[in-house]
């Protein structure tokens, strides 16, 4: 998605813009606005990894269109043989091309059978494999956001709001050990997050359903999958060559 | 954001060709990808709401602007009278005029210390109020996706892709119930969120830190404040034209 890419190039912007701005002001808004700005660059880049995986998920989405696409030429065969059997039996009952053609059309069969078997079985297999490799991304992404959002607002505790009186001189900032150690702790939680730690997790009213099957399952591992499909893909692609 | 929008209305198109490309399909294919297409557009719903979250931060934001503009002149004008003193000083000291000028320096001192409390502290408030309330957005827009994600894959896990051999028939599809009940507990969950219900949660290194008193704090809490110091800035204005 182009328009995801423009997103978190403007979010980049805005981080820059933000600290150039807190730069020129008094200490406590130039470190946290310096901060902010890191933890803003932070979501930027995790966006710019999002698309990564997105363009992944849509890879594999295009290639049940090709399958969809490699099958049809074999529907198309059948289907000829058949109107072409109903014709000469039609027009030349007896013709001994017929028996020819009923022979092609069991062979055709055959292969369209086999044909529409790989369709189905490739088509839910890319499906819950595109699908599930998004909602991991998404669920990965949204919880970092999540917690980014969280440091953010730690970040904005520091900073001392109330009102001083004109000619009142505010008192002097002494965030910096903490500003530092918020982004200290926000790449940590960020660095350290896992699949087995995420916390969103749905609720779900009917109690036949066992969640641990894709709890296991790290993006990582369904990188391979993708790959393993892909792959397989690629060589039925030769073979159909 | 307007790469926000394109993004939220880009991925309602994805739901949309989605839940069409699965009604051809087959009853579980069809099933599932209609549903995937609900959790879809939902997704792109909440872009929508995010971006009209992101435009009032962004007007809150160039309000510190405009208050920064509008202390310029007082600066200015302080130093403008400064040099004029100087130069008298220097020129024609005995002038009376220098008397009324340091009488009117005083004047703009006072103005101007006004006018820089109020920078002080109006920079401090919006800039708080403002990333409060754009990170609070965040983290609910990212909560609620991380909730969609995991939906999304529970609909996932009713799709059996266990490879069917050639001419076999696919076991029939029984996942409707379960499928509309995901959709049901989705849009319950979705709905019933509140900040108090949020579950990423930053860890911080440090004890002195006090976060509950920001987590009671709610979004229409906060709405409320943008508002109030909208209101402020207005009033202001007013008295200064």
């Amino acid at each position: 998605m182009r328009s995801i890419e423009i997103t978190a190039s403007e979010r980049k912007e805005v981080a820059r813009q933000l600290s150039v701005w807190g730069e020129g002001n008094d200490d406590d808004i130039s470190d946290i606005t310096d901060k902010l700005g890191v933890l803003i660059y932070e979501i930027g880049e995790l966006e710019d990894q999002f698309i990564d995986r997105y363009d992944q998920y849509r890879i594999t989405l295009k290639s049940i269109r090709d399958i969809e696409g490699s099958v049809q030429p074999s529907r198309e065969r059948k289907q000829k043989i058949t109107d072409q059997i109903a014709y000469l039996k039609y027009k030349d009952p007896q013709s001994p091309k017929i028996n020819v053609l009923e022979q092609e059309l069991v062979r055709a069969e055959a292969e369209s059978l086999v044909a529409e078997a790989q369709l189905s079985n490739i088509t839910r297999e890319k499906l819950k494999v595109a699908f599930n490799y998004q909602f991991d991304s998404m669920r990965e992404h949204a919880e970092k956001i999540a917690l980014i959002a969280g440091y953010g607002k730690a970040l904005l505790e520091l900073l001392d709001e109330s009102p001083v009186t004109p000619g009142e001189t505010r008192a002097a900032y002494d965030g910096y050990e903490s500003s530092k150690q918020i982004i200290i702790d926000a790449e940590n939680a960020l660095a350290t997050w896992t699949f087995d730690s995420a916390v969103v997790k749905p609720t779900l009213s009917f109690a036949a359903h066992d969640e641990e099957e894709y709890d296991d399952e790290d993006l990582a591992e369904e990188t391979e999958n993708l790959k393993i499909t892909e792959d397989q893909w690629a060589a039925e692609d030769k073979v159909a060559a």
